[in-house]
């Protein structure tokens, strides 16, 4: 059988081009023992993939190698007991049409009354990361104001109405009126900045956190996190979840300077990584789908159609293409 | 009585000057009941100070303000029950030979077999920083690698012996070779970086650290630091006890951006702040006193003689003058 694959033809320099991707063909051999026949379903696009092209996030992606994440397949074949054909299954694949696996790492799917994209969005990754990084670092108690950066994106739209559900008040960033407006009237925050049409970021943020900003829940870093950062509360937690404005650098960028304002303000700034809470996947699913079945989280999906459009669905990452969680169906 | 004061006479710009303060004198009334009349014995200048100056540590030092710091006084005169002339005391108190107190936040304190200047400084809120701050926050665990900035002053020369304790490689770096030979002779650190003779600090670090650092203690902020946190590993915990590097500054002053190593390390970045510790105090005290009883906590102090020398000693902290705690003897 043939495969569709999809490799890094070379590294992106500033924001990735179509031309930094390269679509192959491979024949795919008949399975061997221990081994499945999978056929993609649909593939999860995230900006960490930047990071990962300019060696940042560990382990790096360099020119020619098969690009891949997290995705759902179906089993077409299968020579391991554990899996049969029909299954659905979700785990890390490299970008091909249909692939050969040696089962380790993946998961089996139950229905959950949800699409299968949820396993890449609400219920996967993106919902877990919101979950944990927003409760474990961010610590919100009722009261309390959270800004979230790239607010209307995969993490940041979930990290802001669990910030409401635990009774604090949100205030989301992102970049454009129509995601302001979305975020307010759909996912219930209370203010949102359109970052491109506001020319001073922290007086925005002053006018609209007359209290001060006591969690900060970024995805952006850059300017809005300078912004955003002068105007927390003493003892405010920043949780870095990402960092997008700056996968694209070509060299360290500067900005002001944060560890005056951290012994100033008695502040936490804490890194965020999903695959350190494994071991309590199963907490975050349930108390997400909780919220989901009870109407009270809405779980948000940009889904472009057809294996061709992975590079441009990565590339509109970087343009604010999205609203909520970005997935390409195969 | 008359007593002698300093007040500020201007904000510094910059290094503060002798010119930034002034000598004046007032008469003191009798005192009335619930008040104390104080002859100070010892008073602490801490970096912490410059930054009132500047407003970042609240509440701030404004122009005519008498100084205040913590120091060590001994009661001449008390019409308050629980304080007896001859007590001595530690709390904050304004820079006066004598003063009126009205006794709130004053401890009588108790012979230790130490000088009395050792509550303003092993046993005071310095060695009490380093402890907290260092296990709360830097978390050490045998085998890790401690950095210390600052490391030959008050807090820092602290907070490398304690973290050699834990079983840490304890790598300091200060301003002087005089001072990198003392650190390593006598308070056992394993290397030291004199910074002043070291044009690439990030390059002494990965060599001195070829295992990455652990834990970061920065009293000082600025370039030194961006050096070490260039070096952290993942889950790296940088303990920010002070920025003297930037108490100074006339603005904002701009450095790389923190916020994409903070997500790629998933590091830890958290202010510190000893009031917050105030219930555990005893604790830490009598860990430090079973320590240096003990022989296994140097303490440092930098003696300056005479009331007058208050505005000297205080510039001089800024001038790498001290080795270990800076303390005037009244």
């Amino acid at each position: 059988m043939n495969s569709k694959l999809i490799r890094l033809a070379s590294l992106p320099i500033g924001i990735p081009q179509v031309a930094n991707f390269h679509f192959g063909f491979e024949e795919l051999a008949t399975i061997k023992t221990g081994e499945l026949l999978l056929k993609t379903l649909y593939i999860s696009v995230d900006p960490y993939l930047r990071a990962k092209m300019a060696g940042g996030h560990k382990p790096p992606l360099v020119a020619g190698d098969i690009v891949y994440s997290r995705a759902v397949a179906e089993v077409v074949d299968s020579a391991r007991p554990e899996f049969k054909p029909g299954d659905k299954v979700l785990g890390f694949m490299e970008w091909r049409d249909h692939l050969i696996h040696n089962g380790e790492g993946l998961t089996v799917l139950n229905a959950n009354g949800l699409p299968l994209s949820s396993y890449l969005s609400i219920l996967g990754s993106t919902g877990l990361s919101a979950y944990f990084a927003l409760t474990d670092i961010g610590k919100p108690k009722p009261g309390e104001t959270l800004v979230v950066s790239g607010a209307a994106g995969a993490v940041g739209s979930i990290a802001g109405q669990i910030g409401k559900l635990m009774g604090c008040r949100v205030i989301g960033i992102a970049g454009s009126d129509e995601k302001v407006e979305w975020m307010k009237s759909q996912l219930g925050f209370d203010e949102g900045v359109n970052y491109k049409a506001t020319p001073d970021i922290e007086a925005a943020i002053a006018r609209l956190c007359p209290g001060g900003v006591d969690i900060y829940f970024d995805n952006v870093g850059g300017i809005i996190s300078d912004a955003v950062i002068n105007r927390m509360n003493d003892y405010g937690r920043v949780v870095v979840c990402g960092s997008i404005a700056s996968y694209n650098d070509t060299e360290t960028e500067m900005g002001p300077r944060l560890l005056p304002l951290v012994v100033y303000k008695k502040l936490l700034i804490q890194g965020f990584l999903i695959a350190d809470y494994k071991t309590r996947f199963a907490e975050g699913i349930g108390r997400l789908q909780q919220w989901v079945a009870a109407g009270q989280l809405q779980y948000i999906e940009t889904i472009m159609d057809g294996f061709d459009k992975l590079p441009e669905a990565f590339i509109g990452l970087f343009q604010g293409k999205n609203e909520g969680k970005m997935i390409v169906k195969v």
